[in-house]
């Protein structure tokens, strides 16, 4: 049996006349693309021009909504009503399958974003409430849901299909949450580091702590970034680190 | 033979904690629905109540996108550049197709809105840019077209399903264009008078200018306006006096 | 000595096509308007013509900023960084000078609008925060508070020129906070029992509680809400009631 | 008597996470700067850091207004009518003096931005619209016009303040007008070749025609562009080579 596993990026994360992180390199590297859907990022036009390099690159295509806070970039926290909430989400995923099936794909999967992805983290509520309207809207969606989190008890509860997700460039505590940025050695910089952790949680099919401890977990898909050189470098290393040990790098 | 025609309004124009024209009461006349789809009005949850009261009553619901300008309406002329007046439509058609999904109906028909229909109607090619990249993204809508203008044409020549419309309260000019606002009776406000307008158009199947002259054209659907006390009167004797006409009023 | 009061009511609430509350019949009434400053309602235009009216009426006039969330109304709370929120301040505050001296008036006050008011009145470092980001760019303003709150002790210690306001339409906690709107009682809709309370207060130079508790304070002026027909008949009779008991109503 | 002349150029071009051009490079050449003012570009954050970073430098700072379109840039042209464009450059322009005061200056002069600019050099009432709306609440600004086009002569009418300024790496047609970019030579994207030419502008007093045709103009500023790494380039080269020819580079 062959170890697989997909890798994701958030992009299409312009708007108008600003771009922001190198999609098209990326493009090359990963497997799955997380696509700003026009409340934080993103407009009509950068969005068509994100999802037609992903399909033309056999990149599958996301829907990445977030809060309505172009100026926040949707990192800071809203408080919205429930049915808000839903029905921001059901407009942003709407507009993101138009957008795909205009470039010749289809929207595959959902991850939120930002401060949305941060609260729903913490709130299976919240997390439920935004999986199920982007469900109503399009029932085959995969969700991607942060490994081991509220996030993967609340997919499994409802039983659709998702994609747990680990990072490439963070450190982790026991409990499987994310090492706080403050501290140091939170955020790796170092690709070969990078790399090696990743073939090493993969194949253990856990995450691995800071502290050593390993926490058993699906693990399909790892988030890397782009908004840096740097960050494209790990993320070069990282796929060449996993194919390097035999395992497949597809998409989910 | 039995004539047959839907009655249409511009409806969901609220945004956030504003509202506009009485829905409620005009979703009782209509028989199809134009929403605003969050460009220029609307926003997410005033086009999930406004559609769920559409599919409560059995009104249609169609997509009213329009130009990405809240503070003008839609009502400013904007000059994009083609790819982005599509891109801008794929969005809002898709948008509000999850939404009417979500609210237990489906998109139907596409109206342009404002500024933006206006510029259709003088350029043939910017309706068949708008149509085009609406029918990419949803193909069944049925196209919401001014009777007898340039945009009929686009889509008889696009041979996609349409429907051709005509004013309940505006007196048109020799050329089958409404007489310019600023001219005296350019505006019908007598609802009496509006509604035998009505009757003799859809019983002669042409358009009766205001010399009187008769420009013979399919005439499928009946504009009403909703947002003054007067419109909504207009629109209630419009639709009583084609049904003591016999005229069947019907979605599309 | 002769006790004199101000009247104040939040205005210029609307925006593009979007009208709330009737502006002209309330500047009959107060003597001091609070004008939206473009970040959660109002817009360039609505700011013109409201600041216009209310120079003619002789109103003062205010700036009332609020957060950057026209769906929300500037009712959701978000969590800026101080200095961003200190920037968002002055940008608004900034703005509705101009605004007011374009009009042949001037910014005489400031009054932090929906959310972003309710957090200040829980935290008196953010209140603070605000009024300084105001004052740095007008220094002369008044900046109104709610009578006996934390606002209140900031801007005693700011040492700066302030208005303690009370609400003509909202009943009391023995606390000097509003009961809560879920509460039986809470708003209240009765002209006549709002007026009589108002003059009680005014007289009494204190807030009276549900409970009948007497919290004494400096009352400069009173809210007045404008956008129900009841509260216009609220604000008429607020003004007729302190008129007949000698009470003089005039600009703070 | 010795030359002087002005260098300025468009900053503050960011908005919320996206940075466009190399601000801090441009502040330590040019000796005004145009700030946009939250509509077309720049938030109040951007506006407080840049117009900081200005003071620091010693730099000018002026308001550069334009269009309320945030994904065109401010470059598509939209109409507004006359009054709404006076306000919403009067609401530019009074938080942008707000913001210079908090940051330690004061607003200086104004230049319209993109598609604005564009209008107003072609419609000469269109920028005496424009012009009087920005002095009527900053009765000491300079107004920035661009040479021996309409604009200059409505400022030589109103009597007021104004720089004259001519392009650094543009071409000339013999109306003074900018030769269309899509025209080979258009844009010059040598550096000792844009410095030499203004150079000998400024000495000879007159912009100098592709076609050598010398049209006599004041030149009171010269417009550096800084949004690609080679526009820096043409920006240091243009200041080193007007300070080698004994002209004083210093703020007007």
């Amino acid at each position: 049996m062959t170890a697989t596993v997909d890798l994701n990026s958030d992009m299409g994360e312009g708007y108008g006349r600003w771009s922001l992180g190198d999609d098209a390199a990326l493009l090359d590297i990963v497997t799955s693309a997380n696509i700003a859907c026009g409340f934080h990022a993103g407009d009509p036009d950068v969005m068509a021009q994100t999802m037609r390099l992903a399909v033309e690159k056999g990149v599958g295509i996301g829907a990445h909504p977030g809060f309505p806070d172009l100026q926040g970039f949707g990192r800071r926290r809203m408080h919205l009503p429930g049915e808000s909430l839903a029905n921001a989400i059901r407009y942003q995923v709407g507009a993101a399958s138009a957008m795909a099936r205009a470039a010749g794909g289809r929207l595959r999967h959902l991850k939120l974003h930002g401060a949305l992805s941060n609260m729903a983290s913490e709130d299976a509520a919240l997390a439920r409430l935004c999986y199920a309207a982007a469900l109503e809207v399009e029932p085959d969606l995969v969700i991607m849901v942060l490994a081991a989190t509220a996030m993967e008890v609340v997919v499994r509860e409802m039983g659709c299909p998702y994609a747990a997700e680990i990072f490439a460039d963070r450190a982790y505590e026991d409990d499987a949450t994310l090492v706080d940025r403050a501290k140091a050695g939170a955020v790796i910089h170092d690709p070969a580091h990078a790399a090696a952790r990743m073939v090493e949680m993969v194949r253990a099919g856990a995450i691995i702590a800071d502290s050593g401890k390993r926490i058993p977990t699906r693990i399909d898909t790892i988030c890397l970034h782009g908004d840096t050189p740097e960050a494209v470098a790990i993320a070069r290393e990282v796929r060449s680190a996993l194919e390097g040990a035999g395992i497949t790098v597809t998409r989910f």
